[in-house]
């Protein structure tokens, strides 16, 4: 009786959507750039087309299709256009998506070894790939004292790293009894708001966060740091985690990785290294001096979901000693145990992270990797930050407007200059990068965002969507000096 | 010149690999039953088929699916298989699957209302949608003083329930200063363990954490809580919260919320409740009796990723206050300001969690929903609950058996009985059933797992899983008897 009614879809008719799904998205890929970047909905729009309450009876896979194109597409921000500069990228790919569809279709768990054991063993093998081919130190390799794992995002590795440093300063001592308010961590003022959340998230509290002061390239200054870590011990408090950042999110600085590293190590701080969107300039030989130092650190982290093609979430976290972080946060309830776990023979990534349950996010970056292979991935990181330099080179050769910053990498840091457009007064200037900004955003033909650099309004154009190449760029930089004519 | 070469999957390309894809995933739907459910690979065995380094130069898709077969496959286990009875489900089904593959194709951010309008606002309403499906509290709805989110797991969303707990008690003080070990949580013996690890990661101090004694059902006893907390507060500890579980993980207790409810009430403290995978189950009306006095509650959380065919992840998050959550996990540096935040006239869900990117989650969510109407729901959850009932009625009509705790809904506790098979002794006894358990796991044709209850080792047996009809249950229930007659 029961087997005969059933609301399920049939593995056919998941076969003639799914191929329906795949042609959806193919023509996306086809039309993307036919779209404004930015989406010019009001807020409300979208939610006043849904009705107010959800159907009684289930409605046709073609009706709720023909919604992404009435319903959804305008309210999308095109993160896939290749006139996308805005943030950071979050890049998608063939390869990688159809990894996360493997994952979604398998429908694992990867909580424990044993409860799916490929799971396991694929993220640990991918993530050993990952070191030498970013020229990472050996000590994060899973064969040694360290290993990787897949995370979410860079804010939950760096939230795990906060947490495995308070424990190994306090003798696993706050997981018992709480933090007692004298635990000091460092970063610098252009780390990334993630550090201050954590702070918050970990009970240590964001006044216990000191923001230590950079140099004329956004850089961290050690002196100071080492500075103000000797206050705080004559204080009474307990310093004991230093983030430094490769690859700011404001201005892609690079903090000295060495110099704060022997810090760190003279004084038993925990050095964490954020490299979220400029790790993967490493797999190019050439770009890998912002990696000096990583080896004095006690975990790294890296977001192939950014500028890697791989999907979102696919953050990559080292520790160079894993039982701190496993001990930081392992719970082994009755229900949990079994036979494997007991054996010590394997990894039980549950220990890793906030959460428990866990997808097989490795699938779609291993399916990248092979995809590209080295070369390939070597070859866009290359195209993307040969079309930045190019771009910073028509900025240094446009008197109207001003590099902020140094363009090391895959972002350029720029803003009309003060003077020859306002009245030389700051105000002006913003209002002016302001107005310029949203004179391009409104255009739809490309999207970037804002920061503040030396307390100035500046323009950050990030080259790192998949799909961008020359003319993008090219274009790109048209539309910007047309729309300076005109602010 | 740099258009012409490109290591990319074109959108054709793209076309005919998902393709085949979806034709994988739609033959893994039909053949799932004939895989042992829990995979036999010894540790190591999956790593040792994969290179030790990445490729250099890319490899062709067709070769890289084929490992799927090969390599992948025998490291599953089969959580989508209708043989699958353990820990709780993680159902992924046909609209879900689609749903996230478009998420993953759309690839957009979430983490502002303005980094793609459609991604917030389709997940407002349709967790506006479920409160009325379920028989939730009105005050949950974000057209009033709270709102939904979406997380990706109960531990993440009950993390987030005690920090906005900790800093409504100290008025946002820990969030500055830190915590002071000062602060208590309340739950019960029978408590998910993702509680415990929250406590540790505030920095609250899994001391602080008191487990409240249960009754003869697994229940919290209010009582015994009540009378915690009056100590706890003579002693100047300062009681902020408590996790009531509406279905334990061990048996599927449900904790009396209602007198939990008061107590938290009469004394300030926030109440969170915890239904993560029986949630799901307040879909039918007359199962809605486990929601009793979750009106009472600050926060609630369940999981579509468990019962109701939603791929993980998906867990849903519940406040009656969104400014004590937002005030908790708010961030706004420079480079995330934009008008439409300004405004205050939209939701930024990046200060709902404590990740900041997040991806478009909702429409898988939104597809299954739509997909089976509520009416399709309720037929599936019915029928699981209906088919556990009977199950429970096989074990309580065979003597050589006995229910270790109530089954209420989709779970039954079991265990053979001390003395018939045994030497009345309690470890033999819990060797039985492990025994039985492993016979049962390591013969292919299901999958359960244990826990202990009142200290003996207890089988689970939770029916929940998308595929399973009465034909398997009855079929785990022949194997069930016959492996009994064997240990």
């Amino acid at each position: 009786m029961s087997e005969q009614k059933s609301f399920h879809m049939s593995p056919e008719e998941f076969r003639r959507q799914g191929h329906a799904v795949v042609d959806w998205i193919a023509d996306y890929q086809s039309r993307v750039e036919s779209f404004p970047v930015l989406s010019r909905v009001q807020p409300g729009e979208i939610r006043s087309q849904l009705p107010a309450a959800a159907p009684e009876r289930g409605e046709g896979f073609e009706q709720i299709l023909g919604d992404m194109e009435r319903v959804v597409l305008p309210g999308i921000t095109h993160w896939q256009s290749p006139n996308f500069y805005a943030y950071f990228p979050a890049n998608a790919s063939g390869p990688a998506i159809l990894g996360d569809l493997l994952s979604a279709g398998l429908g694992v768990q990867g909580m424990l070894w044993s409860t799916s054991p490929a799971c396991t063993e694929v993220e640990t093998r991918v993530l050993d790939w990952l070191v030498p081919m970013l020229g990472l130190p050996e000590k994060f390799l899973s064969t040694g004292s360290g290993g990787g794992v897949i995370q979410d995002t860079a804010s939950s590795a760096s939230l795990c790293a906060l947490l495995a440093a308070r424990e190994r300063t306090t003798g696993f001592a706050s997981n018992r009894k709480g933090c007692d308010g004298r635990l000091v961590a460092y970063c610098s003022t252009q780390t990334h708001s993630s550090i201050e959340k954590a702070m918050k998230i970990a009970g240590m509290g964001s006044d216990n966060l000191r923001h230590i002061e950079v140099d004329e390239n956004f850089a961290m200054r050690p002196e100071a740091l080492a500075r103000q870590i000797e206050l705080d011990m004559k204080a009474g408090l307990v310093p004991c985690f230093v983030c430094a950042t490769v690859g700011t999110t404001s201005s892609n600085a690079v903090d000295p990785v060495r110099e704060i590293g022997r810090i760190c190590r003279e004084r038993k701080l925990w050095l964490h290294v954020d490299s979220a969107m400029s790790g993967t300039a490493a797999l190019c030989p050439e770009f890998r001096f912002i990696n000096d130092g990583v080896e004095l650190a006690d975990s790294y982290t890296f977001n192939p979901h950014k500028w890697m093609f791989t999907n979102f979430d696919c953050n990559v976290f080292y520790v160079a000693e894993r039982k701190h972080l496993i001990e930081t946060l392992s719970i082994l309830p009755e229900y949990l145990r079994n036979q494997a776990t007991e054996s010590g023979a394997v990894i039980d990534y549950r220990d890793w992270h906030i959460q428990l349950g866990r997808r097989f996010r490795s699938l779609k970056l291993w399916f990248v990797i092979r995809h590209y292979g080295i070369e390939g991935l070597q070859h866009h990181i290359r195209e993307h930050v040969r079309l930045a330099q190019e771009f910073a080179g028509w900025v240094r050769g446009d008197s109207r407007f001003e590099l902020a910053a140094p363009a090391q990498l895959n972002l350029v840091c720029f803003r009309l200059r003060a003077g020859e457009h306002t009245n030389q007064d700051q105000a002006n200037q913003d209002r002016a990068n302001q107005a310029l900004m949203e004179r391009l955003n409104n255009s739809g033909d490309l999207y970037l965002t804002h920061t503040k650099l030396d307390g100035k309004v500046t323009l950050r154009f990030c080259v790192g969507q998949t799909n961008t190449q020359a003319r993008h760029v090219e274009r790109a930089w048209e539309r910007i000096q047309e729309e300076a004519g005109r602010v």
